[in-house]
């Protein structure tokens, strides 16, 4: 099981900030999609610079023009890129083609996908490396969570690495690690907390018991 | 009936050469999801600062937090901002809310939603300011085209106005007027002209012939 510290509500120098506080703790540093939004790929290639030895997920949550948008994300230095569920099968498709020939990999976030089940299906027989669940903002502040969806799509998915995210904290984790996925992520979980290295390091240890 | 350049396969300098060259005849300029992804929201604020008698388009295709992320292209200087048709209605309400209250307008990307009428009723109940049909780089490459859904979804929409966009050059954009959207949205075929001021010169007389 691997953690994921995703990064939503920084700029670069404060991002840099809160990885070297946390380095030890993580596999993996998101570029969140507001940062995407704000920075663009220069946050990514800031961080991947700055933490060479960290996988970059960058969050884009591609929509469209797969192959493009993943070329440009690997040139930046991301290890990982996300799409989303409810893309097209060729936008899926074009993204994976383009990940394989760069040596990266892919993550579709099921955000908002109606039949999860049926999709993951769908989704892992592409070929993508990873499949999560997500509660979004907007969801968790309907009180939406993932446990069920993460049930629902490792029913299904035979390749693909699981993942889930979404509004996940220190008390919570004990359950997110019974649900077995393969990947956690927390946002505001690390990065909101009162000593974030404290909290990171309990996180870290959660979850290489779930090992 | 409006037309709106869109900008995606170039950098900020590069951008602002393009807009400068055609800006007599076009009424909003769009920053592309590849430009945002590569450029962050500067590519907005520098678009914006250059041509402030334009209203700028920010195409974040928000899929999560719409309220955040409105408020962020604002504070950049978008007038218009784009949400995703397949989001959650949180997010698309979120989105409006915000917008109302920065005085921006929302569009609403129905790119790759199952059933576009349906749809597009409900979306239009919910205040969005445009309503978009798109046919993706990905989609277009598999030979589709927004006609069917541009009569679609004036079928249902009452208050929103309708853009299309996906593929439009000069000599298709005689049938895209007379299916009569509000707002005609042209990239490739203004950027990839030999000649970018004609051809959009030639566009603009079209469009408003089209009124």
């Amino acid at each position: 099981m691997e953690l994921q510290l995703a990064l939503d509500l920084v700029n670069i120098p404060e991002a840099k900030e809160v990885v070297k506080e946390v380095e030890s703790y993580i596999d993996i540093v998101e570029i969140g999609t507001p940062v995407v939004i704000n920075e663009g790929l220069h946050a990514v290639k800031a961080i991947k610079e700055a933490f060479p030895n960290l996988k970059v997920l960058a969050d884009l949550k591609i929509m469209d023009a797969g192959g493009y948008e993943v070329m440009k994300a690997s040139e930046a230095g991301a290890d990982i890129i996300t799409v989303l569920g409810v893309s097209d099968d060729s936008t899926i498709r074009g993204a994976v083609e383009e990940a394989r020939k760069q040596g990266r990999k892919i993550m579709v976030d099921m955000i908002n996908v109606p039949d999860i089940e049926a999709r993951a299906l769908q989704i892992d027989a592409m070929g993508v490396d990873y499949i999560c669940v997500h509660s979004g903002y907007d969801h968790q502040a309907d009180g939406k969570n993932s446990f069920e969806d993460l049930a629902a799509i490792k029913r299904v998915v035979k390749q693909a690495k699981t993942a889930i995210a979404g509004g996940i904290k220190l008390d919570t984790l004990p359950e997110v690690i019974q649900a077995q996925p393969d990947l956690v992520i927390v946002g505001g979980g690390i990065t909101g907390a009162a000593d974030k290295k404290e909290t990171a390091q309990q996180m870290r240890q959660l979850v290489a018991q779930g090992n």
